[in-house]
């Protein structure tokens, strides 16, 4: 179990999310016993360095704080630069190669895990030298494998390929869901939009609103000419699908995707013309918690769950 | 748990698949403890007679034998009445309305429990008088829903929709899986792709041979356009998937779909023309038991992995 690895009470990490996981989300996490991570996706280096120090003001627990640092920008180097700097030893790493950065981390002590999708690129992370994979099935909000493999099919087969902790995620958002996923065998579980949909999350108003009135099919996976996706069915989403209908180009798709639809959609609360991220399971979200109440609840779902259930 | 619905020992259906599930494979199924189940999809009446005839010769446990009707054939009637006749009193519909044959079937004594992809179908069911429903999500085998929701999401919303037993199907292949889906709050499960790999499954050897050394990306959701199917990566895959990628109409991927290619893929082991429907968790497969080892594996790995839960 992943309680084992990393200084948390609950196997549990809070998504570091491009717009929503800054340093309330991240303090509020940690504070409720489970991994606070910050999503520096969407953050220049000094602006990381601000929300890691408010962070570290709003928690007493700043051991449980954690840096998510998508591995394609220019500016990785300096993004992991400043978090060590900070103090911050837990690092979750996704899109782009474990081999880049892992040693490098490793050697100034720090806790790596990388994000994956494929049994594949969990092995290559072993080899690497990462401490733990997350795998992220087809159902989670943002960005997504090519392969469209579920969360219930890709733990056990990543399972099979290495002997590190593997921790799931991609449509978690209940107790009842993360004792599924350490039945299924995971050493913990990765929730994001539960935590999207959360008082302390910072996503726009509108778009949190939304999520609470999302149903069964308000997501779809697109734009797979480009970097698959999940987005909610908004305006924005209809002017994709139309595209995608006709077989529109990777440069038709670019051109329309244009540049700061994320930050427009999701922080600023442009609901029509913004890139909405969330998983399918925002379906199930119905109200807007504080991170203390969400995790309380999270708890006492797994162990009413737990107790339910018999042997053979 | 759907012990308490049906005359089984374990909570799990073995899935009622074209080309796939005769008599024998439903038979060895009952005989194992779970519902045995004939699938009608690809059987004339007679042959459907000969097959619970077969079944029933082959098994101590003839109460535990089911069988699955698609309600949109020409013969769905015939099928349904034949299988009275021979003693049936459990059956799976699936690929129509429920309210269609629900009432009267209740009204023979039988229960009856429809495949739904959806929770708004659910909850149709449920209106219907349904026993319970099978929810299956997008990483099963063959003919799935057109939103694409996966087992871990669809499961929860489904529960939340209906008061009647919810099974869970689609990624189910180990007991491990079979545990993760009751910790979800499934009533049991349905499990399709692990037992077309089995001694008793009237799948072609090619086919069962071909399933042990599949792997994670093995299968794809197609012919959107059409109904969608998941199918495995062989030739006929390859020519579905450039007809995809230009965007090829209805009629096209009709046209090429042809006639007769499940039967000559799955039963008659012609792995390149082909229809080979699989689903996502064949990658996981890699032997080819008895049911009655099957299912042993099931519960002992089942147990295995309730032990190791822990609560908080």
């Amino acid at each position: 179990m992943i309680t084992e690895l990393l200084p948390i009470k609950y196997p549990i990490i809070q998504a570091g999310m491009v717009w929503v996981s800054g340093g309330k989300l991240a303090a509020a996490s940690a504070q409720a016993g489970i991994l606070g991570v910050i999503g520096a996706g969407s953050m220049k280096p000094e602006l990381l360095r601000t929300h890691i120090q408010k962070a570290k003001t709003l928690t007493t627990h700043p051991e449980r704080l954690a840096v998510n640092v998508p591995l394609l920008y220019k500016l990785t180097q300096e993004q992991l630069q400043v978090s060590l700097e900070e103090g911050i030893k837990i690092f979750i790493t996704s899109a782009g190669s474990p081999k880049k950065y892992t040693s490098w981390l490793k050697e100034q002590g720090c806790i790596v895990i990388h994000v994956i999708s494929t049994p594949e690129l969990a092995f290559k992370c072993q080899e690497a030298g990462c401490d733990a994979v997350i795998a992220e099935g087809f159902e989670a909000g943002g960005h997504n494998g090519r392969d469209e493999i579920t969360t219930l099919c890709l733990i056990p087969q990543v399972l099979k390929r290495v002997n590190i902790p593997v921790i799931a995620a991609g449509g978690i958002a209940t107790g009842e869901a993360w004792l599924s996923m350490m039945g299924l065998g995971a050493a913990g579980v990765q929730i994001g939009t539960r935590f999207v949909a959360t008082r302390e999350s910072s996503a726009h108003d509108n778009f949190k609103k939304l999520i609470t009135e999302s149903t069964f099919n308000s997501t779809m996976l697109m734009m797979k000419k480009l970097v698959p996706v999940r987005l909610y069915k908004n305006k924005f989403y209809d002017e994709v699908a139309k595209l995608e209908e006709v077989c529109a180009s990777s440069e038709k798709l670019e051109e329309h995707l244009g540049h700061g639809r994320a930050r427009a959609g999701m922080l600023e609360g442009d609901l029509d013309e913004g890139e909405l991220e969330i998983g399918q399971i925002a379906g199930l979200i119905e109200d807007i918690p504080t991170v203390a109440e969400l995790v309380a609840d999270l708890v006492t779902d797994y162990n009413k769950a737990f107790k339910n259930l018999k042997s053979f």
